[in-house]
């Protein structure tokens, strides 16, 4: 089976030198991700969050790139049929299949803002760089109001906490709230499906459903079509600095070591102290069989970051209208709150985040072995590190590259302060009692393991 | 509670004449059904198919008009809170209740196309009354494709039946099909659903989920609020002729009496050769666990109504995408035939409906007593009659007049030819026995009784 | 040449019934009116005013319905070849032609409110009357802003007198007002080709150049294609309500007896104190050479309907954008007034009008004769007598049937109050001598006689 | 007066790096530019076409760029009266303002299509980079048909002239087709007047006219408000390579040097053996009595570049109707054509443009001297080296740093071949005569000097 794809979105308008570029790619190691990302888009709807798994099963898949006077095509041979509905294959994956192309091979071939290059070591240069990518995927609308929630939470869910999403997401819909999540299954699907019928009920036909990936997530978490917005940010760090410049409220569903690594990103910005005044209402919520997980996590911020950093959080347990009615009036204080300091309602400018939160940390087993875990140093630090560490074992998990390494190395070897690697320990457990770190169907071997 | 209520869709221009003339309404009978109307749509999501007890439970309700010098608004004492989102009527019901105001209570104040006023006798008179009251309600687009698929099927169907309709509701949304439902719960609600998730990621915005209801069952079966075009036809007979005319292709999913109605009617007047050249594709469509319905079925449309009647009908278990498919291929030659002959795709005017499926049939014991059933007549005659007993049926009961007469009179009696006497009981019984004929939580008592 | 048109607009949805009464119209005296207006509207452009002339050049041109399954044909043979761009239609020219349609044969077939028959003697349903034929023909809309400048003004005007209605235009353009004229040439196409470059310079797409006509003027003005949306009136007294109730602001240029009926239909309705709370401005304006004019003008108000009469009039002379700027602001205290009072922005319903100023005037020679030309009766009164002999002068001038009954019994004889009888016979030489009352090109021959 | 202009367009999503080094460019010489092009944009409507009067007119003007968190703004001290309404800026005004800011300044800051930079001395670069401009500008479509006229001819014309040019915009506009000019006066402005109306009476809300200048002439030939879509080029050969390709038909209308630099620009591609299948219609048109213009112009082409250069222009006098048929037929020959390569309708690709005519030629006294003027040679070669000959008169006309030159060194020598010289100076000599090479107003003093 052979397809060929007209160019959608800002793929339909490129000069032919920027066709012939994008085809001498063909060669190098960027085509192969792009390769992979695209299988991973038109694979949607499988059942496993094995990249590898993926990619044995379409060996066969190719993907080339045909030069045209007025532009370029996708040619795609041997597609996963599901993609397609009598032969046609679903707008909704054209559009993503052209998302891939533009930020993976295309974004790359103009990055610089200037003839004096990005500087990556700049915090400045690295945020016009987040919304660079962001513009140029078209999704930052000057004209928007306030009422974008990102939704953070598991991949792998049970079915009462998926319910729970989806019966959030409706709430939300339903007050007119657009979702924004990491376009996966689980705690990443629920929302958009939800808020797509409280959109229906009071007729709102432009409903977003923005979806924020990375290159090496996207074959583990595939965008599911309702996703009408997707980008795909080059690291897991420019990717949580847009959930955070694009939010106007933030939710935190159950989930495992992923959804720790957002909550713990979110939280070292939050008690920056130049982020005082910021408006940014955050609720961790679930079903009432949830509630045991909340305090864990509670208890767990608690006793690392403090009573502070438990103060940001919001936990309302088994009400999703409350959840919604908070956000609706929340997203009125983030409109006048930037309105005062005139800012954008599409993009937090204000918002300080430090280096410490935008250097892409390389989640090897020596940097991991390096991370500095004990309590006492600056709580952004803190949380600085215990995100790195969280990040390291969601490569492990469900990353290509993450995967390879402990396959060759063992797991990684995380050490620090006795009474820190316990409160890791415990709420690791938790995830891996629950069944959070990875999809069911196989028995989950720890990718780390704790030295106290 | 108090709500005040702007107008919206066609009653946002009313003259100070057509207000005040709406305003003397008040007083008569058509208010009080109005206002029962009203309060069905208001109540959606309740889990009751009595009328009775519905305006039992909300006695205190009661709903006003007043007068502006810009137009009419509408005022709610007491609403049922579903309605509403934090105080404010979702948008989807607001659009319903001016729906009811503009089909129950302001049609009937213009209703002559002419000085010459209609002739109800007239069969022409009759039909153009059907296309009247819905482009009266912006329900007929002269630019439109064929697209316009009619789902039949009961309120009260098992949940695999239900999530089977949602299935194939989603197939049809991903082939760009719309949905016309008589609006209520089960079969009626199904389709809506999953084709809002199929256009949403085919990127379809304007969707088209048309609702066609009358008074008298609107209680029973409320319109959902992703009804986005809703209009309440006067009386059943009008009911099906807006169906059949805005079809471009049927759907029968499983039923009780109402969906025989429903296929009777149709069955009826496919087999009038004058519309032997008709395109209209009809299928009937289960899971797995519903191929003993259909053969229920198709067995007794092939006894009372011959094979050629059994021709008519294709009958699909368990495939949903094949439904769908079939049925784009379908409107392909639905748009091919009206060219064909000059006809809109909009509205079916050269299919040819006799007037013994126009004229309203009252369903009381005299005249559900004096029904012609035997089967050595004019199929067309029997197909007839026997939708004529089948809708007493769902009159006695669903709908309000029909269980009044139930309660005072007792079951209506059929009488009839033996051997379709019996053909009738047995499909009868296996609708009772399916737990077809009312919402489950009371025992089913027959409103009806057969003489053999 | 033989053309068929498919219809657009309101006509686009008939029903069957319809197109067969439509059709049998077809010998009766209205389809005469129908296709003298058809040729009308297809003979844009041309230069002359006298009806009778356009009739006699085309006398083989002839117009035809055609029915078809999904609605009705425009047939034209032998049509003006000016409507044509090679071949085709102009876009602008084939909405009017359906307008004609619209309002001279469909409107008359369905004009009951109600099964109680409109009362033509009732002021309420006259005035629904007006609205209706205005709702039907779309060109009201409930979401739109107080923006529409009504321009009166004569047909006939010199070329620095049209150039000045251009740059009024323009400079209301500019404003984003829109226009409605009586969409003839001279005044009445000035305004809207100067707003259309105004528009155009503020990217306004949407602009509104809305003409309202009647059937017995339409031959002698007819609608420039810029009229986007056009409506016919059955006669003039509907056709000057229509006016003022959609009107936020009121320029008069000069003109000659048409435009002095305008104004004194204006003041008449003003000077009732139940509307001394209106908010309508009113302005008078021309070039420095028109000066003299609005002179002659503002003494005859003065004199017959006094002092406050004048005062409700603002007379500027060459300055367009002072006009623009004052009806801009103007438009402000009409939104204003009618949120006060809980009226509609697009149409005046809280405005005044008495039974004086709706019945119909017929200008026959009896009816002329008899007019009570006096200065002591009530000004209201006094101002509806002068409308109605103005009114007549135009009918005589270059209305068809009053043409035909001054060729058949010579000039209309007004009497009445010497004195009245000399201003009067002051203004209306003024009109001849300046060439107000016929476009040039003849010698025009009074069709009335003044008698003292 | 001071006044703050909100972003609009392309310049309404900035980041903060951006805004920051659009400041920095404040004190270079970029922003002398675009301070200069933005008073040129708000001085509209003035009658003179010497910049460096208009530049002495407004000393005090100044303009500023303002970061706010949100983005960047205008700021306008006392800036021409003629672009505000009742204080407000032409919306049109405000946009070409952005897209001065947008061209001048901000393009610049992003050029390059790649890490690596653009090689400026390769064809496919030049034409990626004048691509480039146009789709950062918006005004490329990919889903628009071949529909747009390119116009050129004069900035000083006569009325009889003019009026012709609106006329032939008029049935352009009637037959659905777009604009685009040089932006200025004249006939650069004439054709769109006319298209406006011609769109309008054909209810075209979105017709374009498209304004193509340059730095250095945008003050002597501002864009008039009707542009809608402003595209300024960085030099004439950028622009004149942007004009044709976008073009799908080219009208030349009467004109003075720089139309004759156009017209040999033109030839000097079309002749060119590489673009002997290209279809793209040429039409001179003007008015009966610019009968003798073209006639010139006939033989000067035929004597220098044969008759084969002058069989690809079709001169059509006195006729606008038959100009806009022939055109709208040749637009589908355009659109066969490049369906048949598989080119884009909104760039012609294919069209083959050699170096000579692509590389910026500066018109000092130096390079005007050296210019190889004799007929010998092949014909693109002499056309690319006439076209700069009449380049450089242009700039010593009307350009700022020409006019500079000339004062200060005298005029231009062009030197070359008699024959050839003989034909150029008659040929200047007539455009002196009819008053082509500027603003009626002043004695026109030659910037050149022919020496044979």
């Amino acid at each position: 089976m052979q397809v060929h794809l007209n160019p959608i979105g800002a793929m339909d308008l490129l000069s032919q030198l920027e066709v012939e570029r994008l085809q001498q790619n063909t060669e190098q190691s960027a085509f192969q991700l792009f390769r992979n990302c695209a299988l991973a888009v038109l694979n949607v709807g499988s059942h496993t969050d094995s990249s590898a798994e993926i990619y044995d099963q379409y060996q066969n898949f190719s993907i080339n790139l045909l030069a045209r006077e007025r532009g370029i095509k996708i040619e795609l041979n041997n597609p996963p049929l599901s993609a397609f509905v009598d032969g046609q294959i679903i707008k909704g994956i054209h559009e993503h299949l052209f998302a891939v192309l533009r930020d993976i091979l295309f974004y790359h071939t103009r990055h610089s803002v200037d003839t004096n290059p990005l500087d990556l070591t700049n915090s400045a240069h690295l945020t016009h760089s987040v919304f660079d990518i962001l513009r140029n995927a078209r999704v930052i609308d000057a004209t928007s109001e306030p009422n974008m929630i990102v939704c953070w939470g598991g991949h792998s869910i049970r079915q009462v906490e998926y319910d729970y999403t989806k019966e959030v997401g409706y709430q939300l819909g339903l007050r007119g709230l657009n979702i924004c999540t990491g376009c996966g299954p689980g705690a990443m699907k629920g929302p958009m499906k939800g808020a797509t019928i409280g959109h229906s009920k009071q007729r709102i036909r432009n409903g977003r459903y923005l979806g924020l990936t990375e290159p090496s997530i996207i074959a583990a978490e595939p965008p599911n079509p309702i996703v009408n917005e997707l980008v795909i940010l080059p690291d897991i760090e420019k990717r949580l600095e847009a959930f955070v410049r694009v939010a106007h409220g933030i939710i935190i569903f159950p989930g495992g070591a992923g959804t720790a690594e957002e909550l713990l990103y979110l939280l070292g910005i939050m008690l920056d102290e130049r982020n005082a005044n910021q408006q940014l209402p955050i609720i961790l919520t679930g079903p009432a069989s949830s509630a045991a997980y909340f305090n864990e996590i509670a208890e767990f911020v608690e006793k690392t970051l403090g009573k502070e950093a438990l103060d940001l959080l919001d936990i309302i347990i088994d009400d999703p209208a409350e959840v919604a009615k908070r956000l609706k009036l929340g997203c009125q204080a983030v409109r006048q709150y930037r309105k005062s300091v005139g800012d954008a309602y599409h993009f937090n400018w204000t918002l300080d985040i430090q280096p410490d939160f935008q250097q892409p940390f390389i989640p090897n087993h020596q940097n991991m072995a390096a991370l500095d875990l004990h309590l006492e140093q600056d709580k952004a630090k803190l949380a600085a590190n215990l995100r790195r560490a969280f990040s390291g074992i969601v490569a492990g998990n469900v990353k290509d590259e993450g995967i390879r390494a402990i396959r060759e190395h063992g797991p990684f070897v995380l050490r620090g302060e006795t009474s820190l690697m316990q409160l890791m320990d415990k709420l690791l457990s938790a995830f891996v009692d629950q069944g959070r770190m990875k999809l069911p169907g196989t028995q989950y071997q720890p990718c780390y393991r704790i030295e106290q």
